[in-house]
């Protein structure tokens, strides 16, 4: 499915692609500091769809903006979802490339004033947090400590904070797509967290999508929980066991998904035959779940070194152009969604 | 399942029971380190059993015996398999109890030596390295420096290296007890990476449990690959398309049993139906696979915390009883195990 790879483009191409200047196309490549996280990832993806060789080595040449002193801070929750290890992959191979030192500690919690306090006098050139939420008290004390601070995921969005997350929407709108071309007219939506912006945002996207193929939201096909298996199982065999159940599933996290394919299990209904699962994150191992699970691939590890590289500009004294970044889903079609049934009677 | 809880025990009958004297669980208790990691962990072992309510609140009175200064260097593989994110937890909750900063890196590769005079330059209380190798001049530097080190779950274990790994013989036992107790004869084995001590030892765990019910293991269902699925899948497949196929398979990870599950659909088979699988990890998510798993549960949280605890105790001039410290691993039954079709033929 790639492109196919003939000569190597010149700079100019790639520069003409993404729009941007060839100077800036080559800071990018010597990987300087002076260009935006926005348009390094355009650029970066550019230089990948025609790959294009970075000189990788030459890195060192250029000497970085920020310097090892202080390293950064990797804040995690509960370190329970194998989400969170791809987060820390991309966060450490990044901060690698930049020579800062990551220390890794769980959420604050109580402890947070302590926290922010040892953050500052150890001199970090900037804290990552990760699916978990900063109290204005921290980021001010943050701010006064002049500490760069970037959340990966936040649960609520706002846009005085920096954040680094995935294009749900658009995510939302393409699973359900798929469903509504596979024949599916009576779609439920496992929702997730009811305040987490980004399950509102896949939501939307469902939304969107029937709208587009001019159907209607059934409103008691919307069931909120949370982004776990044992909820999600739970409502999806009480969806299934009415008179007329859903043909299809979108569930907005891949846990939510392993439930609701349990649940047609413990109703006695083979997936994609009788009931279609459309997961979201793209966890490893999900091709290897029965069957292999259609879900929207969400760049975990490229949120992690975005989120670095974010507060790599930051502390050289760069300005943001919007306080969020979304990087982009990606649909993987498996074998979890298929055609329903000719007699499921839409 | 769990023991009935019924008084709360004295101190005395824990002592008792751990063939310990009673300083020595108010040792434990009171998180001192003056008490070696194998026997603490067979006092939290009793302690946990006999529901005795740990008074952690108290943990702070007694001043930990190593500062946090320098703190700890926890290197970490690909950071690809969810096994590491769990032993990675139980590393953060340990160090921060201990008050130990928590620097994070991949494995060093290449900038091995940088690595080792980096870790040494800070100070660090001590390393903890995850299921890679570290070289002996490696080795030598880190002894050289005065910085402890502990491996978990090494490739290759050692007697002149501390570590920490699972009891992966009685695993591998346990897990094949399981299978001919159901009433499996022909029982094929996934059996990893060859030159792994885990899986060496499960292997050998597999043998015993056989020689015990009086059967040989037919050398032809031992199939060496890697702890991955798509070598197993594939070595599943080819085992499951021969005259005689096996009824039941173990596989000495989690990921090869998603693949040997792979194989059984791929093959038309239904699992437990017309074949058994057993893992061997515990991964989280196994129970929410279709069906959920049977497998080997190993604490690797609590492999984490016992690398730092061990440090801890080095660090403060203790010595351990044996360099090889082993966590107990438990089977969890669930639905992906069942005795053999009537027509398998044993």
């Amino acid at each position: 499915m790639s492109r196919p790879r003939t000569e190597r483009p010149t700079l100019a191409e790639v520069a003409d692609a993404a729009g941007v200047s060839r100077a800036t196309v080559s800071k990018v490549l010597n990987g300087r500091h002076d260009v935006s996280p926005q348009t390094r990832s355009r650029v970066e993806l550019l230089l990948d769809e025609h790959a294009y060789v970075r000189r990788s080595a030459a890195r060192g040449a250029d000497a970085p903006a920020v310097t090892a002193r202080g390293g950064l801070d990797l804040v995690v929750d509960s370190l329970e979802n194998p989400y969170t290890l791809e987060v820390i992959r991309g966060v450490t191979q990044a901060a690698e490339e930049e020579g800062l030192e990551l220390v890794l500690t769980m959420t604050p919690g109580d402890g947070a004033a302590a926290w922010v306090e040892r953050v500052a006098a150890a001199g970090r050139q900037g804290a990552i947090v990760v699916t978990s939420s900063v109290s204005a008290p921290q980021r001010r004390s943050l701010a006064a400590a002049r500490v760069p601070l970037v959340l990966v995921d936040p649960l609520v969005v706002t846009e005085d904070v920096p954040s680094v997350g995935v294009t749900n929407w658009a995510g939302g709108l393409a699973a359900t797509e798929h469903l509504i071309e596979l024949g599916h007219r009576r779609i439920a939506v496992l929702s997730g967290v009811p305040e987490a912006s980004s399950a509102i945002a896949r939501v939307h996207g469902f939304r969107a999508a029937l709208a587009n193929a001019g159907l209607t939201a059934d409103p008691d096909l919307i069931r909120p929980g949370d982004f776990g298996a044992v909820l999600a199982r739970d409502s999806a065999l009480e969806l299934l066991r009415r008179r007329r159940p859903p043909t299809a599933i979108f569930a907005t996290s891949d846990a939510q998904a392993l439930g609701a394919v349990a649940a047609a299990r413990a109703a006695g209904l083979a997936v994609p035959r009788d009931l279609s699962v459309v997961g979201f994150d793209g966890l490893p191992l999900m091709e290897w779940s029965s069957p292999p699970l259609t879900t929207v691939q969400t760049p975990m590890a490229d949120m992690g070194r975005m989120a670095v590289r974010t507060l790599a500009y930051l502390a050289g004294g760069g300005e943001l152009e919007s306080a969020r970044i979304e990087l982009s889903t990606r649909l993987v079609v498996r074998e979890s969604t298929a055609p329903p049934r000719e007699d499921a009677g839409n």
